[in-house]
């Protein structure tokens, strides 16, 4: 493993990484998409059968399923590239099961969190919360029923992700091979999800170990860990090599959740969709603020955190304070440790200098998170 | 198809229906615990290694899991053996599939429906409570708790229901068929639970054909129809003899949640384990309130119904007028024809003498429920 090698990456200039920035990801998509649509297209097919509320709630799935990067697809095809996969649409078939069980994992999320918006847009729960409300129904009950909805809808797309896999022609030992690497993702990202909720319970102060371990459970392991590994499994690689990528995935995976804590308080609004309130008035455990509990200013810190009605400038006096005790700069350093860890694992000797290739605009742009 | 020759089981005595009832359950049960139980073997010993409270979520779904009658599995197993199959630990393996997509749903069921109580124990939702409020968390983020953790054990039985088929020694085109089997489940329950929940919100009366349907999809395919069908296609049965199970099942399935439906109602609570009074305090849309609907006693009891603090005597009047106005007898009739139904089409000439004798308990037990 050399470090000497890995630092071209590190002092590409911002312009050059988002030059570098996933260059098959249109080819990919494509791929994937036709892999969602013709799953979104067969169930509203057989849903219609069972009557119109049926079709909209897989019409309003399809249009959660829709909003995302295709992300998950896309990592899964570069590792199978990278790996001299040759039948992208077998490997879009495999990414798409990762991208069902996001969609399946955060439709449920945002029940847990009582969420009815993402990303801007009314999610699951939102869409039937408003539907019943508009019909007269009151709003606590209505919200219920979103959820309810959204409990229901979730289950969909999980059992659509098991589904999908039996949709892609591969023989016995490799689909065995595959569900197992499913199955790992979907057990960590429940071990995660209770982790976070026991945390939000507020009962104790997670260490930064901690969190990190809830982070990587919850949404690394089958964000980045296990759709590698998929794509690797599918190219027919060696163990060695799926063992390393399931590492490289982990560090991306850990560095990518620290910056999303980061940009959760201070990001721009503007670009990440995402109000830079909402996490300081939950009281969220993220990786600045498990930092910061360890410091003196913590206790100014901890009288404002959680207050559902938290003012603008009382997040502004945390976010100063988040930088004064050096939360900030701690968590941007440790992200970038890991996702350096990750690019120097991707130097390993057993590692072909085509996934490397494949796989360094992957790390260039969870690494440009971090400038 | 012969009603004469489906006679003798009608005129059964309870007492002869009773010896006749499931002689097989528990030479059945024996095989199907060992599959659920190395199920929640393998998964504690996975949770284990990522903390003590991953393991004791485990140790909750499975004695969640543990309380009921593995009905599904058994009913899927007679199937199996009344066609000729002899490997009952294959069978065994396809009906626990059912018995743990039934907690999967039974869980997630309760999330809607907001219960904490299952069978006179604490469910999930219930467990988990009960642990913050012990930890002095108030009530209803306890209650927000539960239903959280309840949601994340739900997905965790759905996904198990998945993964049990890819450990059961069957080939690729079998495996496909019962897969097929396993997502017609669960995308009909999905179905059903959408439907109860509109019917919950009370803007709509639905009609008794309304009700039979959702309860058709909700419970009975996922509960009768497939695991008859499943154990079927696993002994290798004929396309035509599976659809007719499937018939068989409907019906059965259908007259079994109609007599739970005035259980619900009319039962003995020492018996059944179950309020008389929770649907009646829900406003819960069955087959005998749908009847009534249509009746001129409706006035009188839609007024009544689903107030969430109806005393003993108004619930009393409640029944009285179901009774008045011909909802019992109506629906105590309707589920003996579904009974009777299911007894015909077991006696069409497809259908092997040994599979109409292994069967011939299951209509009994249900249709000993009517009497």
């Amino acid at each position: 493993m050399s470090t000497a090698q890995a630092r071209p990456l590190l002092t590409d200039s911002p312009a050059a990484a988002t030059q570098a920035s996933f260059p098959s990801s249109e080819r990919y998509a494509a791929h994937v998409d036709r892999v969602i649509d013709g799953f979104f297209l067969r169930s509203k097919r057989r849903a219609a059968v069972l009557g119109e509320s049926y079709l909209l709630l897989w019409q309003t799935l399809e249009s959660n399923a829709a909003g995302g990067k295709r992300f998950r697809p896309q990592i899964a095809m570069m590792a199978y590239e990278g790996l001299g996969g040759t039948d992208l649409d077998a490997a879009a078939h495999v990414g798409a099961v990762f991208e069902l069980l996001h969609t399946a994992l955060i439709v449920h999320d945002d029940v847990i969190d009582r969420d009815f918006i993402r990303r801007g847009s009314l999610n699951v729960s939102g869409s039937y919360r408003d539907i019943a409300q508009t019909a007269g129904i009151p709003i606590p009950i209505a919200e219920h029923r979103g959820m309810s909805v959204a409990v229901v809808a979730g289950d969909l797309a999980l059992a659509g992700a098991y589904r999908l896999i039996d949709h892609c022609p591969i023989d016995a030992v490799l689909r065995a091979r595959l569900t197992d690497l499913i199955d790992e993702a979907v057990f960590a990202s429940a071990a995660g999800e209770l982790m976070d909720v026991d945390f939000s319970l507020g009962a104790t102060t997670p260490s930064v170990a901690d969190v990190i371990e809830m982070e990587r459970q919850k949404t690394a392991v089958y964000s980045f860990e296990k759709p590698l590994q998929a794509g690797a499994a599918l190219a027919g690689a060696d163990d060695d090599v799926i063992e390393l990528l399931g590492e490289v995935g982990r560090c991306l995976g850990i560095a990518y959740q620290i910056v999303d804590d980061l940009l959760g308080v201070f990001g721009d609004e503007r670009e990440t969709g995402k109000t830079t309130l909402g996490d300081l008035r939950e009281g969220k455990r993220t990786v600045p603020i498990a930092y910061a509990a360890t410091r003196p200013q913590w206790a100014s810190i901890t009288s404002r955190l959680g207050q559902a009605d938290l003012p603008r400038h009382e997040a502004e006096r945390i976010r100063a304070l988040l930088v004064e005790c050096g939360a900030q700069e701690y968590s941007l350093s440790l992200a970038r440790d890991f996702a350096n860890r990750a690019w120097e694992t991707l130097y390993s000797p057993r590692v072909p200098p085509a996934l490397r290739e494949s796989l360094r605009a992957v790390v260039a742009s969870v690494l440009r998170r971090t400038r």
